[in-house]
């Protein structure tokens, strides 16, 4: 049932590995009803749409909305918001979740993958907004990236585009989960990053890190940061090396796309004053003299709510915006 | 002057550090008209715009024309029309070229880098007509690239999107001219390739290159092809390290915009059928199953004609296109 009593609203959708969240989001990003409950993925996919279409039908008895916007994890298919079997949801194997939805809920449903939604959201609300040509990468769990031109997400012939936690940066270097070797995420995801710290605290058994965590597998990025905050010379090093990494990374983005700013999300930005400073100086030295100055880097600022306001953005681009495919 | 007698027509300036061209180019890329003559960039910038100009008025005495675009060796102010003292134009340090020929010739007049003008020429005259989105490289003395998204160049924030030659694919390597390491032009350029081959004759003085270019200091690129011809081992080796690092940097361009098609142009192209093939093979290793399916990897086809046609196109656009800025 569509109404347009209250044209500006759309119902958002994220689908995480743990968590559901669904809301009411106005146009102006404004959170106005929201339920949260366990996604319990281990149950399949039916039964996780089953508990979707349970608390949107909640919502929208209170609520008349434009659209549905859904985030999740890729790969996915935008056109046809077909879930691909994302890592983080096993068993959801070329799921026809739009069609399911549309047919459910006889709403217009548009379906992104998790770094495209918060890119929007990032872009329309939060740390991105009255820039043309943005780019967002998130520093989490893996590395994702999207990509605003012209105030429009950008996603390529397949859907496929920023994926640029696999730009090679070091080629022939570490393996990556994407089956490449070098790629940023294989050094700058939180994930990387816990693996190489436990890499180099095998080969300093002393080391502070170790001590921090307990014992060597327990070793976390957060470890690296708080080994950071006790000064530890060790760490001090494994850090720049990173932070070199990532500045590298940034520096192939910005000679790119000639953005007017990075805006960085994702767990890793929690290292705060330890990364954007540093980070900023590096990219600054790496990259053409002239060419590029003044893009911003910057934190995210919708923190935990990104999900939902990306899912949200996901179906006010739609409504309200033109889409850049 | 300005008429609309015939307006689909366009004059094309191409400013090469040893060669002037300039042409009466129809919107379907025709060229109806052309001359030539030096640059004689040692002259200074005054001295090669009067040549400009006389060569200009000769033509124009014959075709009424929409506007003037020009092709020139970057950095340059795509707003401003001005010229930021390219390496190929030595002296041209913020030469106002843009509106020095608008005043001269009363014409609206466009300025784009030799990358960005070549981009747009194959999009709409070349190897990537029908293309929404594609990505133009060319490895020539260094290595430049433009950007075509939603079939409109995108020149990012300060005009300088697309300097595909600097992002990162061996971070920490080879010194590069923007000053960095590890790009990708330090290693696939043509300039890059012929360094790094005397680096490797050098190491082995009985090396086919050596002997093929009568002395070491004379190997270049083209000298690696022949050596290819003849089979030579170690030359294959090279050669082999080059496709991987070029397989690299396109990989990250891959997945970065998910293009339907990239085009490359340059001298490198010569090389043929040992290039494109085992290219292709390595990026279809290198991009992640199922993201990237079927992105051709193409060569450029407008050969020589590329400057003035990308001259040309630089006008066209903003004549009968949108710009995406």
């Amino acid at each position: 049932m569509i109404t347009t009593e209250h044209p500006a609203k759309v119902l958002a959708i994220d689908i995480g590995g743990t968590k559901l969240a669904i809301g009411i989001v106005s146009r102006s990003g404004e959170l106005l009803a929201s339920l949260r409950c366990p996604t319990q993925a281990h149950e399949g996919p039916d039964a996780v749409l089953s508990r979707i279409l349970d608390l949107s039908r909640t919502l929208l008895q209170d609520h008349a909305v434009e659209g549905v916007g859904v985030g999740c994890g890729g790969p996915l298919d935008t056109t046809t918001g077909t879930i691909k079997n994302p890592p983080n949801l096993p068993g959801w194997l070329d799921y026809p979740l739009g069609s399911l939805l549309k047919d459910a809920l006889n709403l217009p449903v548009h379906i992104d993958n998790d770094a495209n939604a918060a890119a929007l959201a990032e872009h329309q609300f939060g740390a991105g907004r009255g820039t043309r040509h943005m780019v967002y990468l998130t520093l989490s769990t893996g590395i994702g990236g999207g990509i605003i031109i012209d105030g429009k997400l950008y996603r390529g012939k397949h859907g496929n585009a920023g994926e640029l936690g696999h730009i090679t940066i070091q080629h022939g270097g570490h393996p990556c989960n994407c089956g490449n070797r070098g790629c940023l995420e294989a050094y700058c995801s939180g994930t990387s990053i816990a693996r190489r710290a436990r890499d180099l605290a095998r080969q300093h058994p002393e080391s502070l890190l170790t001590q921090l965590a307990g014992d060597l597998e327990s070793i976390r990025a957060e470890t690296v940061l708080e080994a950071l905050k006790q000064q530890d010379p060790l760490t001090r090093m494994f850090w720049n090396q990173t932070l070199d990494m990532l500045a590298a990374g940034i520096t192939s983005v910005i000679h790119t796309f000639d953005p007017e700013r990075i805006v960085l999300g994702g767990g890793v930005t929690n290292f705060g004053p330890e990364l954007f400073e540093p980070l900023r100086q590096r990219v600054n030295t790496l990259t053409i003299p002239d060419l590029n100055a003044g893009v911003d880097i910057v934190p995210a600022e919708l923190g935990n709510a990104v999900g939902i306001l990306g899912a949200a953005a996901v179906a006010l681009q739609h409504a309200f915006h033109e889409v850049l495919r």
